[in-house]
């Protein structure tokens, strides 16, 4: 088989659509990932508030490319790049040989130097987190419920949320809402309705990338759902039980049994290896995506930073990888088939991100919404969230149950995962 | 409040129908259990399998117990039993006190003084552990695919289900099943349709506990699948990669990535503190489920061993521990009421097992049923089969999305919960 390799790396937004793009393309394609499974990250909130399962909104990689005869799933960690010799080392041992390098590894979170953060307030990237933050909310209720100290009960029920960007702002509504419906009906002793939920934001406003307008309305019905939000204000230091935050005018500490860290994003290890990247530890890449000086390596995803010609980066959220993955999947789709007829390559477009407008969740029924310059919030906002999620979820099952769930919850007002697994001790 | 307390330890099948039970009855109940949720253990073998998600299989004991007045759940774990005192020790240090004891703490495996076998060979009780077997189930597959030597490729995909109760005839059915059908399809480099599974027995037929012609219903069954079956034969050696299996003729040793357990029972700890205990520390009751010389502590469900007038035990199934749990309540309840009212306690009943019928499956549309002294199989024991379950299964909800589950499967012949989580490397 004489057809140029690309091997992708990583099976998120950019490298899956990427893969899928090339299925008519005269290249044979490798998708790895460490995972055996894409993960719908903007429902992942939904799993950790007990909402979905795993299963919902995660597809085994395998499945997705099942059809695409010309792609094979590769279950592995990349631990190096060689651009020179044009390989791809696994931890396994085995080497994998490129033509074209896709690089969509993504972002981790970033605790700005305090690592020792990660155990105590920990974040929301993969399912494991999820369960993780799951476990941690629900079982806080419990250990109130057994709570016989007034001041001990009031910190079991703290919630800290560290980031009002859109993860952080779905985490805090709906651990709001759902403390004041779903559980409030299951406790004895405790009033789960008495949750403390604190959002801390360092900008002046949360949903900082979004348009102004929105971050209004979302302020809003964030405080409408008792969400207490704490802007220009710094999460400076985090303890078993306390939360120190500091801001222009002085530091508080809040006595908080629970921290979840929303904030920050650090790029994945793999990008320095490949070029100069930001500070944040992203690649720079051309505007066709490539890497400076490695025509045939494309940095996709949050892991690019694209300049864009009005100045500003692309925003760190799904449409915009999916659009990396398409334009990159083009360029090498055309230089695929202009070698095989043996006409010259065709020069490559820019890539050009087109906002097609933003949405934020808020609880059941609470969204914003900024669609053809305009902000709105509301019911019909949040139908229209549902709807532009359900949709993108891959593969048709996925959407079906998922959709049933929402409309179960929607209808009962309940929560179907509400499951505490794992280990069960991780506090004293 | 002068209401007498019953504190029921475990909430399994017996636990939770004698608290529900309860629900009129002049008492006040304390549900203990150190997870938050019940678990519909028959269907566990389906997370196992990746066929159903985690939450469609569990209900949270808080919401079970919702609209009970007179029920309280307390998430904890259970160090101690002072009969004397009448108190209840928590690992949190907390104490309750009873009049009443209901302990229902069911069973784990017994690895026959083999404990170091556990790690290789895990079995099937909990949540967790149908993770981890899901997680290695898939993984073989993976690491199968990546492999380029014949013979190691050939024990990646060896399954070796140690024990052909129920549990392990589902669990050799289906992965003999969905290696044929769904994973077929997935996979570039190996056909997983040349999966081996193993079954090992050490009577002289499948489904010991079943009548004989479900037995053979059964094994016919199995063999259709492709199962090899070894009765009479005992797993004497589980090591990394290697299975060894004893029979009256001799040794032989199978190269086997995979070893699941499916066999042995052995009683929770709590039943020695509480009276004598047969071989496998399941406490001997009373035919009114008390423990002799303690009338006020009752033992229900697996922990019990109760000896029927026929002489033989109650089969450790679903309906043996509901019967018990039904039971104890009337008891409970006819001795509360009596006290109420200042009349002397009515005699207590003998529990007497009324056995409705057996029902295995070993995939779709494949079971063997034992009903009213027949035994049959095929799809219409498999519907029967499928009714039943998903009829007890507790909370309307599950129920639905178990049933939409199947469907689907059935239908498109399809697995919804094929994710590989938790840590990513066991092996090297």
């Amino acid at each position: 088989m004489n057809q140029p390799h690309v091997v992708i790396i990583g099976g998120g937004f950019a490298g899956l659509t990427c893969a899928r793009r090339l299925a008519r393309s005269p290249v044979r394609v490798s998708l790895v990932d460490r995972r055996n499974h894409h993960l719908f990250q903007p429902l992942l909130y939904q799993v950790a508030t007990a909402a979905l399962s795993p299963a919902d909104i995660a597809a085994p990689i395998r499945k997705v490319l099942r059809g695409q005869k010309n792609a094979a799933s590769v279950l592995g960690e990349v631990v190096g790049v060689d651009t020179e010799r044009r390989v791809v080392r696994l931890d396994s041992g085995n080497e994998l040989s490129y033509d074209t390098l896709v690089v969509a590894t993504g972002v981790t979170h970033a605790y700005y130097g305090h690592d020792e953060w990660s155990e105590r307030a920990p974040g929301l990237k993969s399912i494991e987190e999820a369960l993780t933050i799951r476990r941690r909310f629900l079982l806080a209720f419990e250990r109130a419920e057994l709570e016989t100290d007034p001041g001990a009960r009031e910190r079991e029920l703290t919630f800290v949320v560290v980031g009002a960007g859109p993860t952080g702002v779905e985490l805090a509504g709906t651990m709001a809402e759902i403390s004041r419906t779903v559980l409030r009906r299951d406790f004895r002793s405790i009033d789960p309705a008495r949750t403390r939920v604190v959002l801390v934001e360092a900008n002046d406003r949360v949903l900082h990338g979004f348009p102004p307008g929105c971050s209004d309305l979302a302020h809003r019905q964030l405080h409408t759902l008792g969400v207490e939000i704490r802007l220009e204000t710094k999460a400076t230091s985090i303890e078993d039980g306390r939360v120190e935050l500091t801001t222009d005018d002085g530091v508080e500490t809040l006595e908080a049994g629970n921290v979840l860290w929303a904030a920050g994003v650090r790029a994945s290890p793999l990008g320095e290896s490949l070029g100069e990247c930001d500070r944040s530890g992203r690649v720079r890449v051309r505007e066709d995506l490539s890497v400076p000086g490695r025509q045939e390596v494309f940095v996709l995803g949050d892991l690019a930073r694209v300049e864009q010609p009005d100045g500003g980066p692309v925003p760190g959220m799904a449409p915009g990888a999916i659009q990396m993955g398409r334009h990159a999947a083009r360029i090498i789709d055309r230089e695929a088939r202009a070698r095989r007829s043996g006409r010259d390559a065709p020069p490559r477009d820019a890539f050009r991100f087109r906002d097609k407008g933003m949405l934020a969740t808020i609880g059941r029924n609470r969204a914003v919404a900024h669609v053809l310059g305009r902000s709105w919030g509301g019911l019909s906002a949040w139908l229209l969230w549902a709807l532009v999620h359900i949709f993108f979820l891959i593969g048709f099952r996925n959407r079906v149950m998922v959709m049933l769930e929402w409309i179960w919850m929607y209808v009962f007002y309940e929560r179907g995962a509400r499951l505490i697994t794992g280990e069960r001790k991780e506090r004293g």
